[in-house]
């Protein structure tokens, strides 16, 4: 069947229902013209290239279900791409709703490829990081027209979603010279393209040729990430002007997109204070008209490395329950390696309890059915329905296997000086036997 | 020198600096004034047992830094002491300010002792559980005496604080029934108080004989924690009638206390969706006229057992940023089994993140200033600095030197991409090679 609609909005501004907008609405409980209407509206994307074929659609909205991604790739240090496949199938199986390819050595086309060709999730890039890669010359050499042939690349391979940088200017150089922040610049690829322009005296291609972008995007219904090259990278620099005057222009592109059909999600912070993030989230919420924020973190505090998942799960729990609608995970080796298999399901499963312990928050229709089952299975010593509802199950089932309690109606932490035993019995009238 | 006073609040009420007034302003950069009125008021307590001669005295308050509480003690399935001692220390070093003896098998008397003589935590317990084991004879058959008895013996160990749950009664008995909650009731000791009552015929003697305790507590300087036997076990549950009952009869037991210069702390949830947390923590300082409020999570979701370290540590965070002044942690091992040693510590960096993030949410007096050197050692590439402030030094290094980089100015996250790098090159005006 031939589309007659270019991207997933214009489709939404026609009145047509597509594919995709029938199975989220079904994921999410919401009739299919509510869906319509909002991806209409810019506040949810269903990132969906027309070349990825085998993509399981997910809408992204804050009022929907909050979705969590996973970034993996090689990098020079670490370069074994059966490894990230690894770590593909680890996210997928999971429930992992989106992957990040931010591969920065070698060969970068066939796992790129491989992934829009057999992947499920939805599939981000950072075509600066691959810029240099696929031209394998160094950044100050290369021209706009070169950075913006892998976006075009990129949505040909089938990519989803691309995270571009197109917030920062030429006067951001300016404004990070005088605002003296303790981190700079964070965001790689943000700072790829600071020094881009500072080696070439150019403006940000990627603001300079939106237009040009957007009309690749809206070829192949690429959704575009825009990137927060002034995130903070530490407590410090949170929600200062450098971050919000890059929000404010990412607001005036979210309109510039929209008008153009394109798919839009707005990046956001990043390291910040706990009583900073709600505030946060309204702010993008306003200034960017509802498009649906990507947050990475928010990291809470800064003196956690090796359990930045932690640190990022409370931030991101809050941020989602304050309206960021998408989280990017982040794994115990942030700021020290890159994550290995075992991190990346540390990272995963962290992320996933702060978007469910956000959408229970938010009264995401049938977000508690789990947890309720999880209660019911408890009160009644159903171990095996226990784990059937876990986040993890084979975990949870080998601590408690690891030291078994002498009674199966308990586990070792009490024994029978357990509650739950002592109440059923108490409630039926039964003696109760603790020594 | 004799002391002329029994309590620390008995003695900020006569208007005397105790010494341990004295290390707690100097800790917390408050004026000893400042401590002795909020003493006086109830709003901070210092736990600390007249027995307890080599203890480091803390405040907990919720205008004072956040103070964490570590449970261990053998049960009738995991009995190993030794291995309970390398948890006591490896509380102590990681910063813990107080230690919950929950023991309930075997000889408690030695292991308590020791802990009073020779750690310089607080030392809490739940007297009610070590009642069956002291006297070697089943719940049914302990007299209101026997009970209290075991409060005594405890006080006089030099106990620096016990939970007691004397906010529940025989009219609990059928509001519970009556409710009909998913989890009943899940507080170890309040289920011991439960069934007794229920067993006896009796009402609860922790609630008749309040008076008879609180002079006991007063003569050692013993700090009542009013247990909550009602706190939600499950989402479902949170901040139903049984709880909230509960608090409003803890509140009144916190104003007798008070009148015998008892100090006070109230435990709280629990279970609890995220968006509850800010009202319960608001309710409680309303009900309790501001005494500390020390909880045991809360627990942001049901469903992921054998990660109710991170589930809590996200509740945790929210509820010391609204007004929480005490967390005890959750180990990963929480609902399954027995926390073992490495449990216990990812338990306790959990709630130090958690406690962390809310001091500099509340904007604690140089909460702070360990991110801020994080900050300026990673902009600097000081790697040494970094461990030096982080939390788990340990861990942090080993992740990174588990894959090293090719450069020592990267990691192997990103190699030559990183971000930190090229913009130290960048603002130096210095030529930026990435590949």
């Amino acid at each position: 069947m031939e589309k007659n609609y270019s991207t997933q909005m214009e489709a939404a501004k026609m009145g047509i229902v597509t594919p995709e907008m029938k199975i989220v609405a079904k994921k999410e409980y919401r009739t299919e013209e509510e869906i319509r209407e909002l991806v209409a509206q810019g506040k949810v994307t269903i990132c969906a290239n027309k070349n990825h074929k085998c993509l399981d659609p997910e809408g992204v909205g804050s009022m929907l279900r909050t979705k969590i991604n996973v970034n993996l790739g090689v990098s020079r240090d670490c370069k074994d791409y059966d490894i990230e496949m690894k770590k593909v199938q680890a996210a997928v199986d999971m429930g992992a709703e989106a992957i990040m390819d931010l591969s920065s050595h070698g060969n970068t086309i066939p796992f790129r490829r491989k992934l829009t060709s057999e992947c499920p999730a939805m599939i981000g890039t950072v075509p600066v990081y691959d810029s240099v890669i696929h031209y394998q010359r160094d950044l100050a050499t290369l021209t706009a027209k070169d950075l913006i042939d892998v976006v075009r690349l990129h949505a040909e391979d089938g990519v989803d979603f691309v995270t571009l940088h197109c917030g920062i200017t030429r006067h951001t150089i300016d404004q990070i010279k005088k605002h003296k922040r303790k981190m700079n610049i964070v965001s790689r690829g943000g700072s790829l393209i600071f020094a881009w322009m500072c080696m070439t005296g150019n403006e940000n291609p990627f603001y300079e040729y939106y237009d040009e972008i957007l009309d690749i995007c809206r070829e192949y219904d690429v959704t575009i990430s825009l990137g927060d090259a002034c995130r903070p990278g530490c407590l410090a620099d949170a929600s200062d002007v450098c971050q919000i005057e890059e929000l404010v222009r990412l607001g005036e592109l979210t309109k510039r997109a929209w008008a153009k059909d394109v798919q839009v999600m707005v990046e956001g912070p990043g390291h910040m204070p706990m009583d900073q993030i709600e505030a946060n989230m309204k702010i993008q919420q306003s200034i960017c008209m509802g498009a649906p924020f990507y947050v990475l973190g928010p990291l809470v505090t800064d003196i956690a490395p090796g359990y930045d998942h932690i640190t990022s799960a409370i931030g991101g729990a809050i941020a989602a329950a304050s309206g960021a609608a998408f989280l990017c995970y982040v794994t115990p080796a942030e700021h020290l390696a890159l994550p290995n298999v075992d991190d990346v399901k540390q990272g995963i499963i962290a992320s996933k309890i702060a978007a469910h312990a956000a959408d229970i928050a938010k009264k995401i229709p049938h977000a508690m059915d789990r947890d309720n089952e999880m209660a019911d299975a408890r009160r009644t010593f159903r171990w095996d329905d226990q784990w059937a509802v876990s986040l993890d199950p084979e975990t949870a089932k080998t601590i408690r296997d690891s030291r078994a309690p002498e009674h199966d109606d308990t586990c070792s932490m009490c024994g029978k000086f357990c509650a739950v035993r002592s109440m059923n019995k108490a409630l039926e009238g039964e003696y109760i036997d603790i020594l």
